[in-house]
């Protein structure tokens, strides 16, 4: 399916569950950049649970979502308990508006859900000339450090930096040595994890994809994971105005009730610090001297974070994104509904 | 020594070196921040190397460090390679200003130099009310994931949130598992170090810590340490208009060189988010959720990012900092000339 193609259908099916033209496309776009990243768990996949929740009333297909300007360079997004990339891309909006004027602005979203990837956010200001720092809390799936429960969020930030005329670089992470989606894929297909992603309930390390999700996931680099996953949280959570840690409500054991997560998005206006000339020959430099690293495999260059992502956008902008046969049928039936119901 | 006498010590020595009033007690006081933390390799006996280059000139005594505010909520500082701290004092402070009417504020700094740990600087934005985002680049240390040579600074960056009427909580860290200092430490002491820490020259990981500090250190978290360290050097080398990645010189092999390392400072307003109350009561809320986890072993109770300085200051500025006596002398030798000259 080519890009315009899956965001057409993923947009339809939204529209089909009652969403309004300008959320379904925003959501779809969101998406489908988490598909072209390579992050599937992160594309239209994700439209399963999301329409789910739409029908159970857990998301509000009708969402009125409100931005304030609080300051200058600060806004608050009110989502409404709207789908979350459509929050998120309002609040990005938002941001790189009042950032125009500042310099730099932080949106603060609350009553929201999941939204998708960090990434694309990044991507997406890195467009228009804009550095930026995207994150999100989450359903409490990690255990703090020296802790027997799970207290806060495999919560993601993602950091990208423009390059005029190229590709942006773009650090896109979640706090847990793997994803907790990666569980999920491993218990479809039946298969064990190694012992260093995740615990069962007691805290005990397991290859058992099935008792992991019942524990929790293991944070990267120990206590620096750990220490991230609360400032991010802090900050999405706290700072915003919506719900954190375990007053965050989980969207698997509980899909019909608002999440009331948070996100926070600042974005910067590299225009002016500098030309956008000065700005691509100081990255290009950068990339050459970490690119021209001798390296230990010669079979596998030294990359900048994002890269890996940026060219497996670029295969399949150019062959086609694969895309589950069953899904397609999921979201066609909910795009006919909407049809019909036009 | 009470944290008023180290803090005139340092300051006095700095004067003696020829520093002016104010940025001698702006970097005395990052440093004796960087004590009471319990970071004694970012406290006062830095200033036996930020002393030995200031008498070789690769820092100046004299800077004349210029803020230039180049939109409402940004501004680009350069430190005329001045003390790392004095340059950091000076962002910070106008960082703040600019955020009081912004909402939002983010100060680069350029041609600056060591300047000190990024804890304090958040420790101070937080004593008035600014949540804080502060890095800074440095003297290549690391390999890139998949790399043989060094070509990333081990670069500190540091997240805080005020709690108003106490305690902030603030995130320190730098990218490798261990900071550099620490192997300086182990081979003052004639001690081996853990061989997770630091490979030698080849890329082979080694417990001897002489090897360690002629080889790399090793990013915490795989490429996720890398990739932050990257982010960093991003912000704080590349857009600030600073040095980066190999391009920084190093302050231990040519003291008598510019450094021209950059800094970054994001400064946010909570007052714009709600009433102190408010803040301190989410912030006083989500501690009792971190703190209610049920430890691993009871002994070590669950703690937040930054407890564990916080209550190290605390402590200290009950029971006095303990100096190294050689240190003392060498400060109170430059305070005298100070005095002789003036």
């Amino acid at each position: 399916m080519t890009e315009a193609e899956l965001a057409a259908l993923a947009a339809q099916a939204l529209r089909g569950l009652g969403v309004d033209r300008i959320q379904a496309e925003d959501t779809a776009r969101i998406l489908v950049l988490g598909d072209l990243f390579g992050h599937h768990t992160h594309g239209v996949s994700r439209l399963e649970s999301y329409g789910e929740r739409l029908e159970l009333g857990g998301i509000k297909a009708s969402a009125d979502i409100r931005v304030e300007r609080v300051a200058p360079g600060m806004l608050k997004v009110d989502g409404d308990n709207g789908l979350g990339a459509a929050v998120g891309m309002r609040a990005l909006r938002a941001a790189m508006e009042a950032a125009r004027e500042s310099g730099i602005a932080i949106a603060f979203a609350r009553t929201s859900n999941h939204f998708g990837a960090c990434g694309p956010y990044c991507w997406l200001a890195a467009q228009e000339g804009f550095a930026s720092l995207v994150g999100s809390n989450a359903t409490p799936t990690i255990a703090p450090t020296g802790g027997r429960d799970t207290r806060v969020g495999n919560n993601p930030l993602a950091i990208g930096v423009p390059r005029p005329g190229s590709d942006p670089v773009i650090l896109d992470m979640a706090m847990s040595v793997v994803a907790r989606a990666k569980l999920r894929d491993a218990l479809k297909r039946g298969e064990s994890i190694p012992d260093t992603w995740a615990t069962d309930r007691e805290g005990r390390v397991t290859s058992d994809p099935k008792a992991a999700i019942d524990g929790f996931l293991l944070p990267f680099g120990g206590y620096k994971g750990y220490g991230l996953a609360i400032m991010v949280d802090l900050f999405a959570g706290v700072l915003s105005g919506a719900s954190y840690l375990t007053r965050v409500n989980s969207w698997i054991d509980e899909p019909a009730l608002e999440q009331r997560i948070g996100h926070f998005f600042v974005v910067i206006d590299t225009a002016r610090l500098g030309s956008a000339e000065w700005l691509s020959g100081r990255v290009a430099d950068f990339a050459a001297i970490v690119h021209e690293t001798p390296a230990a495999d010669a079979s596998q260059p030294v990359r900048l974070p994002g890269e890996r992502e940026i060219s497996e956008m670029k295969r399949q902008q150019r062959d086609g994104i694969e895309v589950d046969g069953t899904l397609v049928k999921k979201l066609q039936a909910w795009a006919a509904k909407g049809r019909r119901e036009a």
